[in-house]
């Protein structure tokens, strides 16, 4: 086993300090800095980071494991900040995945529920009861089986929602039909009334919400996107919201965040928006999380997490 | 065991052909009448009935069983159509107890996340998430433990809310805390971030949900209605969400329905409304649990769901 040393770097813009406080309390023997490292002072093995500013990651001295604080690491892929050589473990916490399954569910049962028309009709004191489908004459297909798309989908199961699930690869998720591979795409979202999207953005996942998928949904389908903006093209979307094939559209994510107050997506009167609320990080689950991985690297034992930087995630 | 005519007379006032097919599928060996059977008629054991003209009931020769078409009876019991000696069998399908889940999730699931604050936020084109708290970190409140009140106090425990359920008598219901009887009703409610009542409307439940009531709850609570109208005294409702002690509410059901054009609900900017359509009778389902007892009754077995009219339910 190497020696490793006790010391921790928490680069985040946002509250360093807390975050500090709370990785302080579960790794009581390390030493846990706010400040830059500078080459000569001892070494500093660990750093926790969200977008890192440029040359941080590479001034600190001895570094050895990336611990990203977000679930999405394709900003600091992009970056350029990280050295090939130096592993990279993405944010997996208890806390993301439950956040994420209660803000899905939240929208696929108002929708489910005509609860967006309900309130469109209390809007006008109209008293019209819709008929109300059975979940079980609903498909749902849910882009993504990992952290974020099997309990999601593992929800829609409970609920008896017909579900199903695309991946990139092969899952077996219980009571669900399972989809793998571009091949499958189509097949996957073929007549689904729910479409929601939980994939990792990758070279080969951006731009896949597009009007080749949308037009094998049921018409009047509603789609769901907890994910990225840059999986979805705004334009098809917007064209198919217009047109009657998509009757509705919850949205949390954009190409561009805070969206920008002149998108026509603020205003469109089938979108329901929210401002990246889906799925968020709970400091002290999360610190959980990166301080267990923290001590498996300490131990030799294999780190959880860690990004495939070829798959992109 | 004795001989039953096989007989079913239909009074539903709404469309009693599409159930009279219905239940010949279910009882093939059945004649099933659409028709006000008279005096002098071969007997018709079986009435299936909603809300009852006068004397439809009493003008069935040889009637044994009233079946009613719907989960609450306390408009046929107030009637005063249906003799003391007559048993009735309230509608208890599994269709009723998934819609009432389904609708009950999506608004507390919608409240806890924000949903409706991001509504607002969208009409204003303002960016600006708020702290999520964990689910765990809300208890809720669920009045009524029965076929409706288990199943959605059961989602919110696997959601993992704070679950609290209270009843008349006491339950078991895993991973929640549950209270029995009017002595711990402000216990049971106290501190609740979301009350949701689904309790059958009695003499001893009517006017449940007041001021009283609300007053333990915790500040800024959010309320929900599947049950009745008449649970509820609308003026302190009215007054805590003025007030601000409730953040909002979702109602079901009115004391009128539907709800007059004046009411003051409708316009209420803290209150969603739906017209009585959280658990819509889903007509295959019902019939199958009716055709179910039917056959109970036939062969001398233990009818479920009978109504004990001294509880009213």
């Amino acid at each position: 086993m190497l020696a490793v040393m006790k010391r921790l770097f928490i680069a985040s813009r946002g509250n360093p300090e807390h975050l500090a406080q709370l990785f302080r309390a579960e790794l009581p023997d390390y030493e846990v800095l706010t400040e830059q490292p500078k080459a000569g002072d001892p070494k500093v093995p660990f750093i926790v980071v969200g977008r890192p500013l440029p040359g941080v990651i590479r001034a600190v001295p001895g570094i050895k494991l990336v611990l990203s604080l977000n679930a999405g690491i394709e900003h600091l892929l992009a970056s350029g900040e990280v050295p090939e050589e130096l592993p990279i473990v993405r944010l997996v916490d208890e806390g993301l995945a439950i956040g994420m399954a209660e803000w899905v569910l939240a929208q696929a049962l108002s929708w489910h529920r005509n609860l967006f028309l309900y309130a469109e009709q209390q809007q006008r004191g109209e008293w019209t009861p819709q008929v109300e489908k059975l979940a079980n004459k609903r498909r749902v297909t849910v882009l993504g089986a990992g952290a974020l798309g099997r309990p999601v989908a593992e929800h829609f199961v409970r609920f008896g929602f017909d579900t199903r699930v695309w991946a990139r690869s092969r899952h077996d998720i219980p009571g669900a039909t399972t989809f793998a591979g571009m091949d499958q795409l189509l097949e996957a979202a073929r007549g689904a009334d729910i479409l929601v999207n939980l994939l990792p953005l990758t070279a080969e996942t951006r731009d896949i919400v597009n009007a080749n998928v949308i037009s094998v949904l049921a018409d009047g389908a509603f789609f769901i996107n907890g994910a990225r903006g840059g999986h979805v093209v705004d334009a098809d979307l917007i064209a198919a919201l217009d047109s009657g094939k998509l009757s509705g559209a919850a949205l949390d994510v954009f190409r561009i965040e805070p969206l920008p107050a002149d998108d026509p997506l603020w205003k469109h009167p089938k979108i329901r928006l929210s401002p990246h609320v889906a799925a968020p990080t709970h400091q002290h689950m999360a610190v959980k999380e990166m301080a267990a991985n923290i001590r498996r690297f300490e131990s030799g034992e294999p780190v959880l997490h860690i990004v495939d930087r070829h798959k992109g995630y």
